[in-house]
């Protein structure tokens, strides 16, 4: 995340030496370090404690989140579950365990491309003598700096991946618990047990991150700081880019393949005897576990340092800059207490509501604790920061206005999954419109239909309601004073997009909620329990209950629509967060070839010529916009390819193994096939879009600087689009289908057919290509960060022949991307049982 | 088109009156006249003629155009046709004039709205008598002023209209003559009927387009050219966008209607029983015929238009401006002429090699058309630019830079096309995927493979090929002598849009192959020509010919493929085309907003403190651009919902109606009931776009002028991904189809239901939303010309009050436009007879 930050440093640094000289900065600064201001030379609360030992007390909330995660672990581990649950829960967990190693060592190699960057930029380009000197720090040699920073990537990269093996593991004890908390006939276990899951992965994953965060700002030498954040963040930004496109190939191509054998075979939703099955919930955890998990833990440390970035850069005093350094931080660790503190809140309520119902509306607790924890989070958001910074920058009303910003970023993480909800809930119209629809006109007019949904709510959310809230944000910020810093909007966005995953934990809790009931269904059906010899009698004796398996299965099932709808609503939220966070990102590339000072005032500028070039009136950065912009419609092109041809080979195989009779559940090792089919397929796809993006960002950010700006800005820009359209309009198409299945009963008929390719069209909309690009973009932006400023060390006539060289590897690897993906027209029709066993032998893992 | 022209020519009046007074100009001009330069003030081919005179030969080449096209009309009028083909053509012709009354009437209802801007802005708040006074001519007062600028906004709107009736008009000669033809078991004549057509509506079309924009420059007085070339433009915009969308939802509403009841009565294409195939016929003239003929006349005027703003605005001596636009439209009038000698140097060789042949493959003497005039245009372009501006400027390699950057369009022309073919022909790897996917994955992986087509289309398409283009182009451009014009990279894009409709005549030729041919097989199979007795001995008695039945059917399958591929080639061209030119459009506001005189050195400039407003750092230009994006995907879904219900409505209709047994073909009734259906859906859903459209524009411009450009930006910029992907994702699927049909003879099975639901699922993208995007865009900058600056002659604070007043009433529409438009709910599964007779009487016409 924070390799933004030796942009700005070396910025402010030069700045505040040519204030000291009065000379002109030079235009771009190209040294490697960053140096923090010092944090303890500003006290709080009356001079009660300084800034450093605040945020020293942050480290105890952290220790506290995580604590508070592994309790709830231990908790769920310890729930009662019958042996038959158990064992397809523990299943489906190695089955994940094999995908997961087998990913881990594929990013390890796409990690060697970064690395090779690195080393060519830190170990031989840089130098960061001179700003070291400048601020009369250490300087570390290259010998010690290299290593350290390519040691921080990995750490980078083992947050995201360990982040994400906990929630895999926690949600592989929850769903069979789940499962056999259904059979006691009361909806409360079902919701909480999963739910609990959640809290527990939300709070490891934003403690974990704040406290390496707080460590490298409080503990690691200062000078030694900025390596250590361009490390971490380029890391975690790879791992999550990795682990969403590869986990959103795989789980759809298992969905595809197990759905379509509804179709073919007619029979039910999880049949033990499809061995596309056990693919299916490992892709659940993979796809709609791993991928959010991993990609929330980067989203929420980018837009961290986005600010950090923006704060050391624009802010033209440096008190003001540990005010909001300190303030910034201290507001994350108070949402961490505030969504705990939530939780609970809601949960009590939720207990006396519903513990000893029948039946209620899983979603109406869901929606609950989301308005408590933005209630509580703006009322403490308000109060934190009078408490602490009353009279910042000498200004006794910018603490409201800074909080009324964060405000309508937390306002828009309450209202985006509202809003999106009008889109993709059961009960909304433009889901009984694809119902509808589907009646006369088949699947034609169902996936019209969906795409329709998905297109209005690109509008509603992106057009009104995010646009909206950034207008206000904007508004307030034009309340700023005079010079307090350059472009106070970008400071606003910055902080809306904070406020967006202020309430992480609760958005990741929400998020994680879908794959556990998904998979409580699933394990439910794959453990045959109802016929086990016995079983009730079992379950009295053993669990001391009376099991009650047909209400049993209802709540199974209106549970997972609640997992989709949640599931749905909470991807935008991380869309958002992405975009609103990737244009304060930008700036900092902006502010390295912008940035000045004016002989005139001796202030710090933006050097007009070249904020010209920032405007459309600069061709370069016009077109590099619209290739931005064209890069989002391949990346949507290249993930859904490689999950048609995963897909198309899985379906085959499972058309060919699938016996319904004699058999009462698929063989473990055809279930492994398909488990080897999808793995495959998703590598060989995240290999070359992965490779794509990384050459055109080299490419781009060679080209002309101010073409790359403008690539990033389309990249975000219809990536925000693309995605919030994409998303709803799966979520449309799921529920849907689920609306025939559930309320309509009309599972087998053409009507029912029809929401099922919808559905599955829906499926590498919602969980592969629109989720991707949330890590994508943000990849883009941090690795471009890096490889823009490597681009102006070289002369001219060099980059431009480098320029070309990767534009060309690029081409080669989009073009690869469709014509070395595609299903081989040979295998048409009957691929034989040859092939599969290939692929398996093929696949690594 | 030429609304621009008033925000140009003031300012360089103002910039003029500056100059001379040594004074700098205001940062806005608001007059609304403007003075053409003295055309005869220059001579050319070494003094032999002045540039009037030059320009008036011009109108010697438009009248042999119109003769060409006028010639061509009557031979195809008098070939042989059979009675019972001639009555299905005059029939189809029939309803399409009841369609085009009844838009006829609807337009005028729209053009209300726009007639109350033009008379609120000319005639109360503009005030020109300054700029006259200024430049020395006369003012006309606004008695005469406003009545001019309203009865030339009804030429443009009459231009626009009949072209596009003149074009239905020989398109239903044509397609019973086609069908005639193909009887004779020679494919050639089936070849050159519609190619005949073609080339008569496209001769017509470029020649009163240019007859009007001649006249206009050389007979109207020159201080009131500037109204009616304002007029004019919106006129025909107007027209262009309504007959564009509203065709545009028809025709699919149609082709579903009739589709979708392959699958259910398991008929074949065009059975006369379905009382849906007249609506279809009809269908395909309204979209595919009506929409790119109106779409087109508006495309190349606007191109023109805003290459001649540019040039009053940017360029600083007015002798050159005077040799750039007597350059420009000598340009013009020799592509005409290239244009006519290109078809019949084509017509030569295709006759040569095809005449007497049984079977060739019908795209080959198209895209021969596309490249000789393409070779010929280049060729030309160079010769004729050397021989009138060798020494343009004073600089003597001028001219050869200004002919190599139109060549970057002519080549977009001519490549455009060809690399859509590799996502769209039935030969091409993506077509061939979406057919193999269809096989294990039926419609759910043909859906998605379509959609990927178009995803990697957009990107190579848009990204690579346009780009590339345009960056060649402004390659070029920095070649340019210093202190020629102000912006010569936008003078570039401009002349890239101007060469990429250059071949105009051929681009509407090919592109209006599609609904001849298309109308031609259902011609036969509607005239039932088989089924009339002693029809052979009839045909040959009276046509001396003997009949071969299978082998016309053959053939005219075979050519209904090549059209669908030229319509699918010729939607990025005019999508590209518009992009393009908006850019080149956008400036005109630019200017306005941020022209001025350096008062250092006297000369025109861009202020910079204005231009800063125009980059990303300037958050309303920044939301602007994310709102306009937001539009497109509303534009989309908006579009496909009338789509949606209408065919719901016609599906449910037809079913109901349509009698397999005991008839021969459906009741006349029946068949003007669905036509009806079509008609009211497509008005509905183009009364809400069109709505939203004008105070979206409004509300965006009276917001902040910098808003409003990126808001044109985001709209010009998204829409073209959108269009090419959408567009070409639809001739993915429709091709897919034709495969499978032709190709493979499957029809009727499990792969043909897979591949029909591709098709009807692309119907609305390729024929509906895609191609709308284009008039669209352009109706919404050219009237946002107008807007903005009545915006900037309002006070601050009424001009935001209005701001959100036009942007709810714009909400309200939209939200209209799903939740007015949606199928009503409670008439799921049987909508009642009464309901369609209802539809029918509600119907106006």
């Amino acid at each position: 995340m924070a390799n933004t930050r030796r942009w700005i440093v070396p910025t402010a640094l030069s700045a505040a030496a040519g204030l000291a000289l009065g000379l002109p900065t030079p235009a771009s600064a190209s040294e490697a370090d960053l140096i923090l201001p010092d944090l303890s030379s500003r006290t709080y609360f009356g001079g009660a404690v300084d800034g450093w030992t605040l945020l020293l007390g942050g480290l105890v909330v952290c220790a506290m989140g995580l604590a508070f995660g592994l309790i709830f672990y231990r908790q769920l581990e310890r729930l009662p579950v019958h042996r038959t649950m158990r064992e397809v829960s523990e299943l489906i967990y190695a089955t994940c365990k094999t995908y997961l190693l087998s990913q881990g060592r594929f990013i390890l190699v796409l990690w060697a491309f970064i690395a090779a960057v690195i080393v060519a930029y830190f170990g031989f380009l840089s130098e960061g003598h001179a700003a070291a000197a400048a601020a009369g720090v250490r300087d570390f040699p290259r010998i010690v700096k290299v290593p350290v920073i390519l040691a921080f990537s990995l750490v980078g990269i083992a947050g995201s991946y360990l982040v994400a093996w906990f929630g895999i593991r926690i949600n592989t004890f929850a769903n069979s618990r789940t499962s056999m908390a259904s059979l006691r006939g009361r909806p409360f276990l079902c919701y909480s047990i999963p739910l609990k899951a959640g809290m527990s992965i939300g709070m490891v994953l934003i403690s974990v991150e704040l406290l390496i965060m707080l460590c490298i700002l409080l503990f690691v030498p200062r000078e030694l700081a900025g390596p250590c954040f361009i490390g971490f963040a380029i890391g975690e930004s790879l791992g999550a880019a990795a682990l969403r496109v590869a986990g959103g190939i795989f789980t759809k191509i298992a969905d595809i393949g197990a759905d379509l054998m509804k179709i073919v075979f007619g029979v039910k939703e999880d049949d033990a005897r499809n061995p596309g099955v056990i693919a299916d919930c490992t892709g659940d955890n993979a796809g709609d576990s791993v991928g959010p998990t991993a990609d929330g833990f980067e989203t929420y440390g980018v837009t961290g340092v986005a600010l950090i970035t923006f704060i050391l850069l624009a802010v033209a005093r440096p008190e003001v800059q540990v005010d909001l350094l300190v303030w910034i931080f201290a507001m994350r660790v108070m949402m961490v207490a505030v969504s705990g503190v939530s939780y609970f809140v809601n949960e009590a309520i939720a207990r006396r509501r519903f513990v000893h119902v029948r039946h209620f509306d899983f979603e109406v607790p869901l929606t609950g604790l989301i308005w408590v924890a933005s209630v509580l989070s703006i009322l403490a958001t308000y109060a934190a920061s009078y408490a602490l910074i009353p009279n910042i920058g000498g200004d006794p009303s910018l603490w409201w206005k800074l909080a009324s910003i964060i405000t309508c970023g937390t306002l828009a993480g309450a209202l985006v999954p509202e809003v999106t909800k009008v889109f993709t809930s059961t009960g909304s119209a433009h889901v009984q419109e694809v119902v509808t629809a589907s009646r006369e006109g088949g699947a034609s007019l169902n996936v019209l239909s969906g795409l329709t949904a998905g297109n209005f709510s690109a509008f509603w959310v992106g057009g009104v309601v995010i646009t909206g809230l950034m207008a206000a944000a904007y508004g307030v910020s034009l309340l700023f004073p005079e010079g307090l810093m350059l472009a106070p909007a970008v400071f606003a966005f910055g902080l809306v997009a904070f406020g967006f995953l202020g309430m992480g934990p609760v958005t990741i809790a929400v998020d994680s909620y879908g794959p556990v009931t998904d998979n409580a269904q699933s394990v439910y059906e794959l453990s045959l329990i109802e016929q086990e010899p016995g079983i009730a009698d079992e379950i009295r004796r053993e669990y001391g209950f009376e099991p009650d398996f047909e209400h049993a299965k209802l709540l199974l099932e209106e549970n997972d629509g609640a997992g989709n709808t949640f599931k749905a609503t909470a991807k935008p939220v991380l869309i958002g967060t992405a975009v609103v966070g990737a244009t304060t990102m930008i700036f900092s590339i902006v502010v390295q070839l912008a940035g000045g000072i004016d002989p005139a005032t001796g202030l710090q500028i933006l050097r007009p010529e070249q904020v010209e070039k920032l405007s459309i009136l600069h061709p370069p950065f016009l077109l590099g916009m619209i290739f931005g912009m064209s890069v989002i419609y391949w990346f949507t092109g290249a993930s859904i390819q490689a999950v048609i041809t995963g897909a198309y080979r899985a379906v085959a195989f499972i058309k060919r193994h699938m016996k319904l009779d004699g058999s009462s559940r698929a063989s473990m090792e055809d279930s492994k096939r398909v488990v080897a089919i999808c793995t495959r397929y998703a590598q060989l796809g995240m290999f070359n879009i992965f490779l794509t993006i990384f050459f055109v960002t080299l490419a781009a950010s060679f080209v002309e600087p101010f073409f790359f700006v403008g690539f990033l800005i389309g990249l975000a820009l219809s990536g925000l689009f693309q995605a919030i359209f994409m998303a709803n309009a799966g979520g449309a198409w799921d529920n849907a289908k689920k609306i025939v299945e559930t309320d309509l009963r009309e599972k087998g008929t053409a009507l029912h057919e029809a929401t099922v390719v919808g559905d599955t069209v829906g499926d590498p909309f919602k969980d592969t290509s629109s989720v991707a690009m949330n890590p994508i973009i943000k990849f883009a932006t941090l690795f471009g960060l890096l490889a823009v400023e490597l681009a102006q060390s070289i002369p001219t006539t060099m980059r431009l022949v480098l320029a070309a060289l990767f534009f060309a590897v690029a081409l080669a690897f989009i073009h690869r991307s469709f014509y070395g993906m595609r299903i081989d027209v040979n295998e048409t029709g009957d691929p034989s049982n040859d092939e599969a066993g290939k692929l398996v032998e093929a696949t690594p893992g």
